[in-house]
């Protein structure tokens, strides 16, 4: 399939002419969930998760009809071939191997021809004896005590998951290791962290696979002053993340460790390799980040192996492609009911909107003609969320009254403390998180009359539901790699590459310039900004006179 | 002006037509923003903000359009009218007057007929008692020691504002005392909490102005519980904030202290009243309160005394009206480049989409008649951000190459952390992130041209900058009420009523069904989930059994 032939696929055109349809009153949610046997037809279960869809604006034709269009993407086939390391990431010529990070299976994976698994191996095998040592005091800091605080030093994707998982599963953290993210450039960030930690008993993690990560160099000299400061070694302090070979591999920069990644894991797919190994090793120990991994694995099988039909992934990728393409919501809302998950939907934003953000307009996958057959040529939605109940009591209004979104809703069946059991209206805490998370669903479906229009719900506001047992960390490897392979079974469908991210260059090449004018600036006090138009010198002059005027 | 008549008015209908004009290729961005004196017309400062929106897609004429749009639907004046005690929330018959809780003038603020402001004193002087007694240890938990931990219950504006506060402010934080938020029923909320906190050196603060809400009730009998059993006393331990005669300003239910608030203070408006002072002053000292109320009252003035021409958040909202009614943009991004400022956009994201998330549909404001004119009918924006660089390594790929959105940049001028003064490529931290806060919005304004559909930049992608001095207790005071001020002046130019929240009610009475249906199970285990149907069933039994099937 090549470019802009999308829209000229039948099943696309058929999609189309069934969204018209399911426009009409007489399709409303209120009455397509009323069909027969709507949960058993619109609902699935494997690999440990429950996906139930019946609240999604769609029938048995036009489920049959994504699954066609699926099938003519032919988008299982491409994560097979993403999973056994064809060049899917085209527009850089390299593979996509994050699945092979979770795998314990003895099959070889092959990169360029050579197998990635005796790498991954190895470091998975220093990354349990590191954080052992760590752990039992082997490695400790310079007054031989335990390390106390670990500290990631890393931007984008070498933060965001990591910080989701081990947010998720912080109750299970009994290393007493406190764990923090030195991600922005500000200098509040760093200085609130070192308002905070102990430097003797600091360990710092410097995670950049290219150690080129200008905000990441930043804050990484900022703590090698500090160190020096405080008369630590870097060698007893910091391990880098990074490319074999890269500046923060050198012998001449010694650090205390130099775990390797590799540049078939894309920074936003990398939490199952070193990137979140290290860290959530040391938080949470090897065997809660081994069981992570496990459950991480047995959703890539699923979604290798499992028919289009009981695919959960491929079949949420479906149903993100209908509400964004043929429907029109330009965004989507990520919903756990679980304050443990709160902050799922700041690394689903990374995910998704940096592997999909792409329009037809730039990327000519979908070409901008589709707007005439009333199909949006954009990819990608915009990705927000908060935990429910709290989102409940923040911008559901708009969700219920305003512009309607699709709604991802996340329930967990058991919480992770369940001894307070105290009732209130004869309910536990619980048991008041899921009736309000079947409600919310149920509300946004059916809607209400009222000739009041300030009290006239509008319905018709699609959700899916997906379930999990419990917040273990198997469970949670499970999630992230749903989300993961829901966003590049989209992307399959889209005929985007998930793995680059073009989109932030600009902005970076046009820091740089100003960096250059600014660093000009500290050498020579009297130079002037003459080659900046007038709005950039009014900013920097405010930079350099420390006030608005 | 009444219902349905906005789009009848003759500058909206001409706003229509200029929209069709900006469209236009030769209006792209990136020649509006080379106009002459383009930053001297399309800026305005006062009230120790500068605002600079010369990369909004706006001209001269759309500019001059949307003010007469602003006098035509008289929302000055209705500004004012809500300052000084009409009953501008209509459908609850109140009045709205949060702008009372920051004055320090001598005039009197009438509701129905009585002067509000020696309550609002009185509570004010309470306040500084009492935390200046917590501080000293004059007010002292069960065994005489100083209180280490408060935790705020409360959920949505009970708690959302006070966490943007707390946060923006933590540097100052010198009280030797952690503040945490128990906001979601969720029971691992409440056991992450207990497992932190020492109960003997712990106070609690319920918040809630009717005292009938769930969430805050359920959590608020655990922690009752959990200090019986502790036995600790709810009389050294608890206090309350509610309206005078709640179930929790109770004399059978003793607590050490009980503040009221009213009912002319909207949860979501209500950071500057009891709700966010109590917790507030506890964690930053009174006298820092104080100075956030003063710059909550400075921007107060501005807005209801300064003319359309030169008013900070009544041009904020006119661009905000263009961008959702004519230009289309469904979402918001609110972009701090500040991490302290981390939480703005989830206070935002409450005020915003909670006060103006009210679409013509289910409102009438605007009638769904103005879609045939190309314009939108919806009131209120998807609002959702990250601090930036953040941002930038997250979800900038879709900001710069998929569906574009209008983004408000937050720029502070000098950071609390000055002592790190490290420079890495010849900058300091502080001014690495100033280089990337311009070139963000330069980028998106101008884009790029390239052959290769993946490095192309449409560009034309708007943007605002508000900038701040520091992160002075005034200033967090003068970000607050300028978001305020902008959402209730978009409610005025539609019509809505930014101070009722109807669209949340659905959800609770059905919550409220499905509650009663696991309570009467939890007393009758023999209990049928008859009355629902099979799709709730499914999940009622999976709550009960514990586990999905």
């Amino acid at each position: 399939m090549t470019k802009n032939h999308l829209n000229s696929l039948p099943e696309w055109t058929h999609l189309a002419a069934l969204a018209k349809r399911i426009a009409l009153p007489e399709n409303h949610l209120k009455y397509l969930i009323r069909q027969k046997h709507r949960l058993d037809n619109f609902s699935l279960s494997g690999g440990g998760l429950f996906f139930d869809f019946t609240r999604q604006r769609i029938d048995a034709q036009v489920l049959k009809s994504l699954l066609n269009l699926a099938k003519a993407c032919k988008i299982k086939h491409r994560f097979n071939q993403m999973m056994t390391g064809e060049l899917v990431n085209t527009t850089e010529n390299r593979t996509a191997l994050h699945t092979a990070t979770r795998s314990f299976s003895h099959a070889s994976v092959l990169n360029n021809g050579k197998d990635v698994m005796p790498d991954i191996k190895r470091i998975r095998d220093e990354i349990r004896q590191f954080s052992g040592d760590v752990h039992s005091g082997k490695i400790s800091g310079a007054n031989g005590q335990l390390f106390k605080d670990v500290v990631v030093i890393g931007i984008g994707g070498s933060y965001l998951g990591t910080e989701f998982v081990a947010t998720a599963l912080g109750s299970f953290s009994d290393k007493k290791i406190k764990l923090h993210f030195l991600s922005n450039v500000d200098i509040d960030n760093f200085g609130t962290i070192i308002d905070f930690i102990v430097p003797e008993t600091t360990l710092w993690i410097v995670i950049s696979k290219s150690y080129t990560t200008a905000e990441t160099l930043a804050n990484t000299s900022q703590v090698l002053s500090f160190l020096d400061q405080k008369g630590l070694d870097p060698k007893n302090h910091m391990v880098t993340v990074t490319s074999k070979g890269s500046p923060g591999d050198d012998p001449a920069n010694p650090v205390l460790k130099s775990f390797h990644m590799f540049d078939y894991i894309g920074g936003r797919y990398s939490v199952t390799s070193a990137v979140g190994g290290v860290p959530l090793s040391l938080y949470l120990g090897f065997d809660r980040f081994k069981d992570f991994l496990k459950g991480a694995e047995e959703i890539d099988i699923h979604a290798n192996t499992t028919s289009e039909e009981k695919n959960i992934p491929l079949v949420a990728a479906l149903i993100s492609v209908w509400n964004n393409n043929f429907l029109g919501y330009p965004s989507q809302a990520v919903i756990p009911y679980s304050s443990a998950l709160s902050k799922l939907a700041a690394h689903i934003q990374q995910l998704s909107m940096e592997s999909n953000g792409k329009s037809g307009e730039s990327h000519g996958a979908l070409s901008a003609s589709m707007n005439g057959d009333g199909v949006d040529s954009h990819c990608g939605s915009i990705i927000f969320g908060e935990p429910g109940t709290n989102a409940q009591h923040s911008f559901f209004q708009l969700a219920h009254q305003g512009r309607p979104f699709p709604i991802e809703f996340i329930g967990v069946v058991n919480p992770y403390h369940q001894k307070y059991s105290g009732k209130s209206k004869g309910v536990t805490n619980h048991q008041e998180l899921w009736a309000n998370l079947m409600a919310q669903s149920q509300a946004l479906a059916e809607g209400k009359d009222d000739k009041n229009a300030a009290k006239f719900f509008p319905g018709n506001r699609p959700s899916s539901t997906l379930l999990i047992n419990d917040l273990s960390p198997k469970n949670i490897g499970r999630l992230l790699a749903f989300y993961e392979a829901k966003t590049v079974f989209e992307a399959f469908i889209w005929n985007i590459n998930p793995f680059d991210q073009y989109g932030v260059e600009l902005g970076k090449t046009m820091a740089g310039t100003i960096r250059s004018e600014i660093a000009e600036k500290n050498k020579n006090p009297d130079y002037q900004f003459d080659n900046r138009d007038s709005i950039q010198q009014f900013y920097l002059n405010v930079l350099f006179n420390h006030k608005i005027t």
